[in-house]
């Protein structure tokens, strides 16, 4: 079989298929969601028995244990599938909404509709649980899918795939609304990324390697973040109090989210007095401090002290790790952010007004903070109910990605029969 | 010179610029407005200088006359130019708004915040007007711009960046907010559409030739349509005399724009009632009909009578022709057009209350419009109070594009001292 031609097949029957999603009403696309709920709690012993297939080949052909650990489908996994799916229900529907509706001179009335995509493709690594929920996003929010899950789970794939099938069949939906790739052929990512007439957006979750190697080739556009080189910003009219916690919490809460801290920088007129008591903070967890030659002179004698080179600056290290550098004030700190960041999330500790202000209008980051941890960057902390992805582009969706980001505006006209003078 | 340098250097200057464009407030950004239009009143004469330049170059170049009538920068043109830019003032700041504020139960309150994109390459033809134009709504919406005009309007065009320059440095904004690029060398574009590190976004404003040859090789995201294949659609319960001058407006009012119909569909019920009466006015104008079969037998007698070919289905004419096909009814026609449409506008023509809001629902069109002609398909006429393109993508901007789609929403969170727990 020619794996081109099989995915441009399975794009023109998603295509297809993506029609009769948006003309579904919000209650059957629910009723789907429930009754797919409903079959994997019913068949959770059919789900463990396929994983443990993908388990065994994974060992044997001696997959890291983090991979392991991902591909692993607990009981605690399963649960949260099903919880995860009938709190989509929950969620407004996101489709047919019309805003913004005006009269115009002419006559005519003009408005924008929210409307579904129409065909999302999503690339993931070995984790299960990635099929149901971005199935669950896709169908919520009227989109059909093209699911394209790792290699090692595809037992349970599959597995999970006929009981997707089950749930939009039992709804009246069409089965080609959600497909799962049923290949190993690492040449169908690449035809589902330069298919643009079959798929309207690319979502790829997954690791840096995989972005990078998406963003060469494809022609699809894509809703993605590369990296988060996140900032913290502790301004010499800082709150010490509120300071310390922040800046630990951004680092220590979790290393290998996109969202953590990777550098801190620190007003000059207050690094002698924050920065010893961060360190003995950081001290605890072990934290290895890079920092610039001024911040290094205060931190003498911290255990875990290395000197920061430019490197650091832009480096996401997803780890116990930290880049310090001292900066003059605010326009220093606001430079080196547009310079280096990633683009993903900022956040400055003040009390200043003006200084917060302009912290939060100048840095161009798709999430920027005041006296907050930078943690907080994220679908279901910003109230979004779900989260598809986080988007440090500027164009379409922006920061963390719920389900207005599978939708788009289209414009309405109301008229009544006027014509153009 | 080298040219990818010349051009990178020029992206390094407008992305220093950006910075300063978006801190700057709107007032600041008006006065510069204001004080470009007195100046392009005031130099009049040296503009028409520039352009009689411009003009004789083209002459003896060959240029043919619709190009040199393009080129023409006449005194209406001129005053058109400074209505414009006083027109830009009076719309509202599209910066700085903040929308969706909530509070969430961590403790922080999470909002929106319209910026400025950052830095927008403008890539057009030889149309002197567009520069003002282009520079105006940059400027407005706070970004830094990048304009790269048709090389016959190289005069012209240096002669109007000298007096924008002029209007930034009066009202205290960089002037490398907006450059023009002074070369003629056609390499200059290739390096502007493949530095997605100092720009965000390429409008281009020409014919399918100059976007088609763009989209090929452009890796910063664009704002474009290749073409615009409109669709009417006369349905079984239309009103007749809402859908003759509809139809007609919609081909006859200019053939040459983007949302002129191309395709003409009706309902098989009213076919031999409709077309003989459309016939006769489009008769008139000359209008050449190319109709499938079932339309043809209709049609037996008209004068530009011919067959259509399923070429005809997706020909952007931009002429006095006019392909017309019979369809069984909504359904019939709703697939013809997400099937053959560039998804820029269609219309139905109905007083069926239910296929009306079907045909709103389910076109996939970036404008779609109920007993009115796809000719208001327009930033002007749809409020917007000013246009800089047409976009027929579905991700960020879709249809005409005004200011809001020069900008971008990132998230702000505003704290006081919460870490994620």
């Amino acid at each position: 079989m020619d794996i081109t031609e099989y995915m441009h097949a399975m794009g023109r029957r998603a295509r297809t298929a993506s029609r009769a999603m948006a003309r579904a009403d919000g209650a059957t696309r629910n009723r789907a969601l429930l009754l797919i709920a409903d079959a994997i709690e019913r068949d959770a012993d059919l789900l463990r028995a396929a994983n443990k297939e993908d388990m065994e080949a994974a060992r044997a052909g001696g997959l890291e244990p983090a991979l392991l650990d991902r591909l692993l489908l607990s009981d605690g996994a399963i649960k949260t599938m099903v919880e995860g799916l009938r709190q989509i229900v929950t969620l407004p529907d996101p489709v047919g909404e019309i805003t913004n509706m005006k009269s115009r001179p002419s006559g005519i009335q003009v408005g924008q509709m929210r409307v579904p995509l129409g065909v999302i493709g999503i690339i993931y690594e070995a984790r299960p649980n990635v099929t149901v929920d971005a199935a669950g996003l896709c169908i919520k929010s009227g989109n059909a899918a093209i699911l394209r899950g790792g290699s090692e789970a595809i037992h349970c794939n599959r597995a999970l795939a006929k009981l997707v099938s089950e749930g939009l069949a039992g709804a009246g939906l069409p089965l080609d609304a959600v497909q799962v790739v049923d290949t190993t052929d690492r040449a169908a990512v690449g035809a589902l990324i330069t298919m643009p007439q079959y798929v309207d957006v690319i979502v790829p979750r997954g690791g840096k390697g995989l972005i990078a190697r998406l963003m060469d080739e494809a022609t699809v556009p894509m809703i993605k973040h590369l990296d988060g080189i996140c900032h913290v910003y502790i301004d010499d009219k800082a709150d010490i109090a509120k300071a310390l916690p922040i800046a630990f919490n951004a680092k220590c809460h979790r290393y290998g989210t996109c969202n953590t801290m990777e550098t801190l920088l620190v007003a000059r007129a207050v690094a002698p007095a924050v920065l010893p008591q961060l360190a003995a903070l950081y001290a605890e967890k072990q934290v290895e401090l890079r920092a610039d030659h001024e911040a290094h002179a205060i931190l003498a004698g911290y255990p875990y002290l290395k000197e920061a080179t430019e490197q650091d600056w832009s480096t996401e290290y997803l780890a116990p790790i930290l880049a310090i550098r001292v900066v003059e004030g605010l326009d220093g700190a606001i430079d080196h952010i547009n310079t280096w960041s990633s683009k993903h999330t900022e956040a400055i500790v003040t009390e200043d007004y003006s200084a917060a202000l302009r912290f939060l209008r100048e840095v161009d980051s798709a999430s920027v903070m005041v006296n907050a941890s930078t943690r907080f960057a994220d679908g279901f902390e910003y109230g979004l109910g779900a989260e598809i992805g986080i988007s440090n582009d500027k164009l379409h969706a922006r920061g963390p990605v719920g389900l207005e980001g599978l939708t788009s505006l289209k414009y309405v006209v109301f008229g009544h029969g006027e014509i153009r003078q």
